[in-house]
């Protein structure tokens, strides 16, 4: 998840002299926002700042984050002609600033820390694209899905191989795993997902196979889909906190990694509650290699620094062999 | 769930000169929008239109709705204080307008279809006071929950005393079941659900045990917890459509019955495809007793009436004995 943010005085120090976009395309902003977690932060691992959205302006998707709304696009894709109007691009033109930006962050981690960089997958990227922004109920995306199953599949097709010629772009940058962001693919169930998402998001994990990194795969609200997950590919299956842990590594099995699964908004609870969940997260994991502790989903803009600094710190110490 | 709604044109008709407000606090209108879609659809059983934030005015929460973006409520309760300062209320008086249109629709009915009543869950109901309308993450609301948990199980228990109040007077009022909504409450895994939500909802159902009206219990996104959910009663349980409901029923155990399970975006498909995923939900619940055929939550507004009536009309045609 994205350590950088709201919560780091720091982060809003940058963001009211630059706007979120102006941070994810220069890479001198996007190194420093990426570092700023890792000096304050006891974590294992840099994660790239960037934005999901990122790839859609290359595709010819326009969009801008209205002030406390979130992602707002322009001309949102409705019908099967919306959707035949996109264009492959070559991340190493269109998003040289994302790859500039790896190789700077890669040279000032000098290898303390690897980072970790990511994209999102075809059907989160395709319900901002048709929705327009945020969704609670995926209308226009799934009445699209279902009703031009044809124009669907040749779109996400599309889509994932975007999003693997993009994390293979971001890998011969330089960074050391990646992770594929499905946050909202949790709003099917797993008959949908074999048929409208699995062939697409299983093609962009076999292109990443010719390549050496560890890959992660991530959900939100995914308790019902995890063997579909699992079975579309990603060396970690990312869990949220819905589902105990332990629970959700018997469904994936023996043979994949697990990241999860605190609830983030447990981070705004008394400390001794914090430290309660992560115990319980991390009986449940027994200690077993392949287990990389994190959050459900991303931290929250209220979120006090000196707890996520707190539960980093106690999680090394609780893990320390 | 709300049958009415911006998919009728005789709705969209009334909401162009009534606010959604008005529509649930004038008997007369009340009374026209429950029966609007029973003159339409071969439902079984009709639900009051009313709205689930209604019962926050009379309490000191005052709320309204802004054309596109839902409730909004003006002072959200944000610390103990603040919970602290809500007041039971007397539903015979302060929602009589509510048990008025009650006494109406029952008179025009005239026994062809039961009428359901509703209201919301604890959890639910103060997750629209806390945050203020809807939210992603329930952040203040679990943020108080886990950071003051006696103000959070001293404004449960009054919630829970409230929404008892409110469905008991419902039933005096002539409703023949009786539905309590905890629409967000899957977005907390099973250990918070027990401690800080079940004693709160099954205080609810224990009062309700006194009257002979069928009970349902009802929320979205629950796959996690549908055997807390059970655990704190209702005489049916529903489940969206995220897990199957041969899967859901197994859990609930076969002494309750389910209320299920096709996703509302289906109907926004081509005809061939609501029916096929109807199929698969009746072969599932597998023509048992106990299976009350539903969406799995609320029709979209830009969902065709044809579509509806021809989803009734084929349930019944598959279901006739």
């Amino acid at each position: 998840m994205r350590q950088a943010g709201r919560y780091m005085a720091e982060y809003r120090a940058l963001r009211e002299r630059h706007s979120l976009l102006d941070l994810c395309r220069t890479p001198d902003l996007a190194t420093e926002v990426t570092l700023q977690p890792i000096r304050r932060i006891e974590v294992d691992a840099a994660i790239l700042f960037s934005d999901l959205l990122l790839p859609l302006e290359p595709m010819g998707v326009r969009f801008d984050f209205v002030k406390g709304e979130g992602p707002t696009i322009e001309n949102p894709l409705r019908s099967e002609a919306d959707l035949a109007r996109i264009r492959r691009f070559e991340p190493r033109d269109a998003l040289s600033p994302v790859l500039q930006a790896i190789r700077q962050i890669k040279g000032e981690l000098a290898g303390r820390v690897p980072l970790i960089g990511f994209t999102g997958a075809p059907f989160t990227l395709a319900s901002y694209a048709i929705e327009g922004g945020h969704s609670a109920n995926f209308a226009h995306t799934k009445a699209l899905m279902y009703g031009s199953p044809a124009a669907w599949h040749r779109f996400c097709d599309l889509l994932a191989d975007m999003a693997a010629d993009y994390l293979v772009a971001q890998i011969e940058a330089g960074v050391d795993a990646v992770q594929l962001f499905d946050s909202w693919v949790g709003s099917l169930n797993a008959h949908d997902y074999r048929e409208f998402i699995l062939p697409h998001t299983r093609k962009i994990f076999e292109r990443l196979e010719a390549y050496d990194v560890p890959t992660i795969h991530f959900g939100v609200g995914t308790g019902a889909i995890l063997e579909q997950l699992r079975d579309a590919g990603g060396d970690v299956i990312g869990a949220d906190w819905r589902i105990p842990i332990d629970e959700a590594w018997a469904r994936i099995g023996p043979d994949r990694a697990i990241q999860g699964n605190l609830d983030p908004t447990v981070l705004l609870a008394p400390i001794q509650r914090i430290l309660a969940a992560t115990d319980d997260v991390l009986a449940r994991a027994e200690g077993r290699p392949g287990h990389i502790f994190n959050l459900g989903h991303g931290i929250l803009p209220m979120t006090p620094l000196e707890q996520v600094q707190a539960l980093a710190r106690y999680v090394h110490q609780q893990t320390r062999i």
